[in-house]
C-alpha cells in the first residue's frame, strides 16, 4: 500500500470486526473455467471462518466444496466518499461433521427462505485482508493499490 | 436456473439498465496468482463497457490490462430478502487513444479525489449475466444457481 494513496490497511482483527456489521458479502469461485461472483448473507463464526448456508442440490455447493475462494464484503458511503473491503481467502468445504451441522443450526446464519434439505460451507480464513479510505481521499481502485 | 429456485435470469438489457443505477461495483482480477476483488466507482458506457478511471501508477492497471476480468454489481435488500446480481465479463484495457481518453474525460467516471496521472480503464462487456431474486424468495445463494 501506498502510503499516500488514501488507503489504510486493515489488521485481521479490524477486518474481522468490519466484516460482522454486514449481512450479505460475494463468493468468488470458478464456474466452467470462469470466475463467477455470487452475493450470499453469512455469518461469521468465532474462529473468523465464513459460513454459508444453501440448499445441498446447490451449484454453488458443488463449485466450492474443496476449492480455495475469496470471500469479499464490502462497505462504501458514496456521498462521504468512504468506506472498507475486507477480502477473506481460503479452503471452502461442506460441513459433514453431525455435531458441527447441528451447532450450525442454531448458530449459524439463517435461510432466507428454508430449502428442502439445507447444508453448511465453511470457509477458512487463511488470508484476511482488508483497507479502510478515510473520508476525503480517493476511492477504492480509483488510485489502486501499490 | 431452476424455475424453482426464486431467481428469475435477467436478459442482457435488464442487466445493464439495472448496473446502470449504482456508482460502486467490484472488479476481480488475479493478483500474484490469487483472486482479488477491489470495489470501484465506474460508469457505463454506451455500448455498454464498464469504464473506470485510475491512477496511471496503480497496481490495478498493471494486473487488468489485457485480462479477462469480471466486474460484479449487485443491490440487496436485507430486510425484503430481494435484489439482483449482474457480473459483467470481458477483456480490460487500458485506453491509449487519444480522442477515446479525451472524451471519456469529459464524459466518463469521475475521480473522487483526483491523482496526478488518471487513466481509463474499459472492460468489454463480452459476457453480460445477472438475476433477481423476487422478495419473499429465498436469497442469492442459499439455494444457489443450478
Amino acid at each position: 500500500m501506498d502510503a499516500n494513496d488514501g488507503f489504510r490497511g486493515l489488521d485481521r482483527q479490524e477486518c474481522l470486526a468490519l466484516m460482522a456489521t454486514v449481512p450479505v458479502g460475494r463468493i468468488v469461485y470458478t464456474r466452467q473455467a470462469l470466475p463467477a461472483v455470487l452475493p450470499v448473507n453469512f455469518l461469521l463464526d468465532t474462529d473468523g471462518a465464513v459460513v454459508v448456508r444453501t440448499s445441498a442440490a446447490s451449484e454453488l455447493v458443488h463449485a466450492v466444496d474443496g476449492a480455495v475462494v475469496a470471500f469479499e464484503t464490502d462497505e462504501v458511503d458514496t456521498a462521504a466518499h468512504s468506506g472498507w473491503s475486507v477480502v477473506v481467502m481460503g479452503s471452502a468445504a461442506l460441513v459433514t461433521d453431525p455435531a458441527e451441522h447441528a451447532r450450525l443450526l442454531r448458530t449459524g446464519p439463517r435461510s432466507w427462505v428454508p430449502a428442502p434439505r439445507e447444508v453448511f460451507v465453511r470457509i477458512d480464513p487463511e488470508l484476511v485482508t482488508g483497507r479502510e479510505l478515510a473520508a476525503g481521499h480517493s476511492l477504492y481502485g480509483l488510485r489502486g493499490p501499490s
